[in-house]
């Protein structure tokens, strides 16, 4: 299941990456960033980005003053004192509200993932020449289709087998503070199944199911920081776990299997 | 607030760590550890170890034939199928239960985490000459001091200013996959707060506490694996924020502002 496992784990923040703009190359601009940063990529590494960057290159901008709030975000907007409009855009990302309080909207997003505000983003946008302070940035349409698309273009200009994950900085049930977590992923496992194998004492492990894509996520998050258009992309080398197809979809719980909601 | 952002993120695992007994000196055999590997400790560093080999030198097993459970162990036994006896151990490790059902039991546990049946752990138990397959394992007393204690002797011996993190695997709420978590550390910090710290475009962040140990928790995790008695401590250099005092208590979500109990 395991293999090199005593490499070390290495992350490298990919230099001279630009402010993205809507219909950017993003693979290209990742090769470029590779290159500035004297990194050859090689069959396993594998490229963490941020939601953000790939948000951005696909135009999920939206202008808050081009959306009509419906009844249930107006309900919602009072309860929570956030700006109907938003509060619209949240509603149509998701499939289900969880919870709210003043300020915050926790959501299952309609991909599968739970987040506050759907992932909606205000921080970080280039207000641009007519400093429109009411855009604010979706997620991606398919992270996973992202990722995939992303990994292929690189593969086929590099001749190498490697793996993309796209992460967002989620807030946690219990905890105080964010963490880097994956919301679509290609060519690693998203979860890595131990069960069967035995321990060192033969014992078969109970605990079995590794988020490994989300190990990663935290860690090339730890290295981005908050303000993560100043380091939007990390290479990794060293990740201890075969390379294989991967999906979002495996990190999903199902809801019937979720005592948190 | 950063520093050397540029600098890579090194993940290494110590080499030469046996197995662990009750009453063995863990900062001296991370010392051998070290040396082993041939890693230098510089200032800056970090050592990520298991919760369970700390609990292992600090005798923290427990014979569940010496262990009578109460009225309320058996009742939540019945609940959930599990052992009595080992229910009883969960129940006095807990400040409260979350959730039950069928093999599971989510508990507050004292030290003011909240993960699944206190962390009290069988597999990866060295049965001994007596193969006693009711001995189970309790998280370290107090994880934070036992962090505290390591890095002070380590420092003392090596003339370094390093961190120490006590991690275990969890899982979460929402999504499959257990991650590497802290739960104890000294010398670093748990957060890193950015309230107020402006973002490429001075607007102010709005997700501003990041919750740089657990990042740093999965990270090592990931390459630890899950049969963890085989690679239980990472050292770990690169780590983007400045060394302070820290501790555990600053990941304590307060009750009252936990919208998931």
């Amino acid at each position: 299941m395991r293999s090199g496992e005593r490499s070390p784990l290495i992350l490298t923040v990919l230099e001279g990456i630009p402010l993205i703009r809507p219909g950017d190359d993003l693979a290209e601009i990742l090769l470029q960033a590779l290159e500035e940063s004297q990194i050859n990529l090689r069959d396993g590494d594998i490229l963490v980005i941020t939601q953000k960057i790939v948000s951005k290159a696909e135009g999920r901008l939206v202008d808050l003053q081009t959306v009509s709030p419906s009844k249930q975000a107006l309900d919602l907007a009072d309860k929570t004192g956030k700006d109907p409009r938003e509060v619209e855009l949240i509603l149509e990302e998701s499939t289900e509200v969880l919870r709210s309080r003043l300020g915050l909207i926790i959501v299952e997003h309609r991909r599968g993932f739970v987040c506050a505000n759907a992932g909606i983003d205000h921080s970080n946008l280039d207000p641009g020449e007519d400093n429109n302070q009411d855009l604010v940035l979706l997620l991606p349409e398919n992270p996973d289709q992202s990722a995939e698309e992303l990994r292929r273009k690189i593969e086929t200009k590099k001749y190498v087998r490697i793996g993309v994950v796209i992460i967002d900085s989620h807030g946690r049930a219990w905890r105080v503070g964010t963490v880097g977590i994956s919301i679509g992923l290609s060519g690693l496992p998203g979860v890595v199944d131990l069960r069967g194998e035995p321990d060192l004492f033969d014992y078969r492990l109970r605990v079995t199911q590794i988020g490994a894509v989300d190990e990663l996520a935290a860690a090339a998050s730890l290295l981005m920081g908050q303000a993560d258009e100043g380091y939007p992309a990390v290479h990794v080398r060293g990740f201890p776990y075969h390379l294989r197809d991967g999906s979002f979809e495996e990190l999903k719980r199902d809801k019937s299997r979720d005592m948190f909601r």
